[in-house]
């Protein structure tokens, strides 16, 4: 039997082990201590975030024993907030063995060093199992997995083979999974999606309605997928499931933890207070920071970006930032800017990366 | 003084000139009827998508009379139905000034020929005042726009000069109008995404969430592009706030007509019903129509759209369709497709369209 692991007790790990539940597989989870396993086991989850009600799938068995958990696995799953993926991956490199599959499903970048989660994997594992690194990611808001909506998703790896691999492992009743083989692109775009619903969060705290929101989020895949391409990502890729579709699905739902930060914000609650009071991590506030470095370092052009990055990170005030970037699009307007993606694929430049 | 004249009392053309009231312009309205235009002068209005308690600003004439309205003016703004769009401009083609700019604000296709509103006018005007015909499309609710809440849309125009003179008319505190030299692209953008609107009716109709619905609009953008690209569009622009923008804020408001016919269909209520019982007209369900004969004619794969076309014009049932779009979905994934905007560059061909 299809034996897979998945690593982390978190909203994401428990959601992706409950829809692979939907088919017959050998299904564990690897918690963090025993008391979370037992936890976990028992179905009392310290996340809110999971819906009212909802019992742990019969079969799936939850451990802290990394060795019971990942040895002889088809695949692994890693989903464990950003930054701690590295130390994760230190922990659980010893029990991957040369045939399995490992499957990023964390959304965001390392702070320290900006890379994303399949380079940190890389770093982490020996060479000969590179072929087998995979990312996840799409519209997947978890608790509309779990209420058995229709949903997709997109793994890409560097070898469609690993992909497709990938996606049938992946693929059970009302969640499919597509394959692409851009990996970057669909890792920046699970990532750096993020900050844009961080301000559509803020879009809609201070009221102003679907036009300027429809605009904001326009505007913001534009910017992300000028970073994207810089950093090596296929613009398509941006502008599909991975990108788009995972910034609509994002910026729609005021359930996102991203959109939440961005909300309270308008309310005048402090960052750290909202972090402290946050069931889970909002990856949107470090992403801010990375991309913000990013842009900087490579000359792009990020306006939302940079001015979310000094609300988050030098209190900037929120509604004032608002009525600021309205300013300057009207500027752009004056000055004969175009507001779309026309100016991508000019700034091109070659990635050079000092964190 | 500038001197704006609006062709159409119907909700857009009504919006259009109350926003252009927020700046010192001499505005006329062109209702059809005397009756019309003396409703519209003492604010009762026929369409009840205006906000209620709205009145018309002062200072703004009202006329049935075309020559009163449309004499020496230096914008004519056309609001009208797609439908009634030729109708329109032969009536009111005499009263053009070689300096007038004429401002298409309609968003649809014509049925019987699949021509986009600019080229309808620019075969009912004579060939000196062409270079003077602009399109303005972009995500532009009006009962938003009503309320004050900031907008953004877009002024297209052969020439730049004309789309940044339409920019300039257009601009006033809280509506800012962006410019750009792609007709088609700005025209098929705002046209085209009604199909999806009135899809994403549906998804919501269903119930399915946040997940689907993003995947359903990222699709669909991906299909509407493809066929735009392969009309002459720049994909860009449909990337763009006059595609992708206007996309979203169509789909996400539960008060967008196009949305409103997907959703009543859900419900079991025959279109000829929704149609008749409905104030304004849901552009989508011609341009449904439209859009389906120009892929069929092109060769372009619009699964959307057809399966729209089905179930508008030849009553498929809507929650059937919806499975088997899903089913199809999972299928592209096991034969190895791509769903974004991969395969969209390869399939242009040159138009070939005999209505």
């Amino acid at each position: 039997m299809t034996r897979i692991a998945v690593v982390g007790a978190t909203t994401w790990g428990i959601t992706l082990a409950a829809v692979l539940a939907r088919k017959d597989v050998d299904l564990r989870i690897l918690a963090r201590t025993e008391d979370e396993a037992a936890m976990t086991r028992a179905s009392v989850f310290r996340t809110p975030r999971l819906p009212e009600g909802f019992v742990l799938p019969k079969g799936i068995s939850v451990t802290a024993d990394g060795a019971e958990a990942l040895q002889n696995t088809d695949a692994i799953i890693v989903a464990v907030p950003s930054q701690s993926m590295r130390r994760n991956m230190k922990l659980i490199a010893p029990h991957i063995g040369k045939r399995t599959l490992i499957i990023s499903a964390a959304k965001g970048l390392e702070v320290e060093t900006g890379k994303r989660m399949s380079e940190i994997i890389a770093e982490e594992t020996r060479k000969d199992i590179h072929d087998n690194i995979t990312v996840l990611s799409g519209p997947n808001l978890a608790w509309e997995i779990l209420a058995g909506r229709p949903a997709v998703t997109v793994i890409a790896a560097e070898k469609e083979s690993r992909a497709r691999r990938g996606a049938k492992l992946m693929t059970v009743p009302d969640f499919c999974a597509f394959t692409n083989t851009d990996m970057i692109g669909v890792e920046l775009g699970g990532a750096l999606k993020n900050i844009i619903a961080l301000g559509a969060g803020i879009v809609d705290g201070l009221g102003y309605g679907d036009n300027t929101k429809a605009a904001f989020m326009t505007r913001g895949l534009t910017e992300i997928t000028a970073l994207g391409t810089a950093l090596g990502a296929n613009p398509l890729t941006l502008a599909g499931l991975a990108g788009q579709g995972d910034l609509i699905a994002t910026c729609s739902s005021k359930l996102s933890r991203n959109h939440q930060v961005g909300a309270r914000l308008t309310r005048g609650e402090s960052l750290e207070h909202i972090q402290a009071t946050m069931n889970g991590i909002a990856e949107g506030v470090t992403t801010t920071l990375v991309a913000w470095k990013l842009a900087q370092q490579m000359g792009i052009e990020m306006p939302i970006t940079e001015r979310l990055y000094r609300v988050l990170y030098h209190g900037d005030d929120v509604r004032a930032t608002a009525k600021e970037l309205m300013a300057a699009a009207a500027t752009h307007e004056l000055a004969g800017r175009k507001w779309g993606l026309f100016s991508l694929f000019r700034r091109r430049k070659k990635p050079e990366i000092a964190f």
